[in-house]
């Protein structure tokens, strides 16, 4: 330890309806729709003490970014709020591409469930599955700084789109919701109406190089605007923007094999349908 | 990766005035004087990029707790603002025994030094030679929650003590600015008008089991209080309480032997004083 080194090791797991990169959103609390559950591991699940959480309202989440390997050590970054093109240093950004992978989040309290060792919790950003090292509460006096300010992040990212659903994705959705006792739609429509899409498409269109979004979205003709999908519990929710109107276009069931592959196209996603699993998150 | 484990690697040190863990502020920010030199890592360090971190008023630190080793499993502290006999679950706390051993710290941007690799900034709560594991930027319109509550720790540690200076105490102080060009006084008059002492000392003093203050104060007599001592930068601050003032007794300039030892008694701080050294973070 005299050198600074240390390891982590996960006190809890968080259950999120994301299932993969894209779509995630860009803060914590942006989206209060978004539910997690984070289930405490056994060493650190101590049911009697689980109530003492109705302390606070909220809490900050020290986690995991997994699902990214840091490797190169550059230090410079290109964050959305910028326009996706302005290099800047990555400890002045919220870029989840940082050494150390850490995420930090601030959650608000939903239920606690002493029974199964979970706390349920509001607006939530990561991935499902995602490692939770360090819980703390979220002190007003010390961390509500109302005097703090930001050249380029002071207000939170403009709700862009007007989000509609074509008549198929909502009986698909509405059947979903029936089934699994679990409110998408609201979520959806919460979730979109933020611009999901990497800087460079859309109005600003460019050359720049690959994320995620570009491997799951089909290519755009002339004639039709791009698909996009996005994994929302056992979801693939396909949508696609025209001006200032996203249209939901519809939400297909994975299957497991699916829900384990990165790369979707909309022929897997028309043919493989076989095998419909229950949400691994419903509430 | 998949079990969750992961390593973490310092991508700075701060330097602060904080020379053990006794009279550390119990929360960054409440102590605005208490000031932190962040020097990163040569691996982490671009100057180029440095000037960045003027897009921001504030930051987040995510660092390690790297003087606690948390070797039981135990989730139950006692925070001195329950009065440091209630038990809750850590995670509901900022207690410094945690699993993990990760501190998390809001500091306000001071001034930044590219040539040296270093960012300076106020309101730090660490030790010093604390070792960073990320930097954030504080994002107004995400991090300042001001609907948060809290029901045991809504508002700030009140100021208790009218802080007051012996003589000896005052030259002492006053010789020490001169020589090394670093304002201690309002820092020691900030720092000492919050109660450091355990919960258990002063009128609720009582029997629980010991803290280092304890280790470093001397005992008291029915005749005189007890005599505390809290290390700032190379100095040894004497001090006691008698009702609502603090005084400060002496500020005792330390060897470089007597730095490396927890123990002080006032008899080794009145002998050794041959080796007087300047300060490691002068600013």
């Amino acid at each position: 330890m005299n050198d600074g080194h240390q390891s982590l090791e996960p006190i809890a797991w968080i259950r999120t309806p994301f299932r993969d990169k894209f779509t995630v959103p860009r803060q914590s609390g942006l989206v209060n729709q978004a539910k997690g559950i984070i289930q405490f591991c056994p060493d650190f699940a101590d049911a009697d003490r689980l109530q003492d959480f109705r302390a606070h309202s909220h809490y900050w989440l020290i986690w995991g970014l997994h699902l990214h390997q840091h490797t190169d050590k550059s230090l410079a970054v290109r964050p959305p709020r910028l326009g996706g093109n302005q290099k800047t240093n990555v400890f002045t950004t919220r870029s989840p591409f940082r050494p150390n992978n850490l995420g930090l989040s601030a959650v608000k309290l939903d239920t606690i469930d002493s029974a199964h060792q979970q706390i349920h919790v509001m607006g939530v950003d990561m991935v499902d599955n995602t490692p939770i090292y360090d819980i703390k509460p979220y002190l007003p006096y010390a961390d509500s700084i109302n005097s703090a300010t930001s050249t380029w992040a002071n207000s939170a990212p403009v709700r862009c789109f007007d989000v509609r659903y074509r008549e198929t994705a909502r009986q698909q959705l509405t059947q979903y919701e029936q089934q699994h006792a679990v409110p998408v739609m609201p979520l959806v429509s919460e979730l979109l109406a933020h611009d999901a899409r990497p800087a460079y498409h859309g109005k600003t269109a460019g050359k720049t190089a690959g994320r995620s979004a570009e491997k799951i979205a089909d290519k755009a003709t002339p004639a039709s605007p791009r698909i996009y999908y996005s994994q929302i519990y056992t979801l693939a929710i396909a949508w696609q923007v025209e001006g200032d109107t996203l249209t939901v276009l519809s939400a297909t069931e994975l299957s497991a094999v699916e829900l384990s592959t990165a790369k979707l196209s909309a022929t897997e996603l028309a043919t493989n349908q076989s095998e419909i699993k229950k949400p691994i998150n419903p509430s």
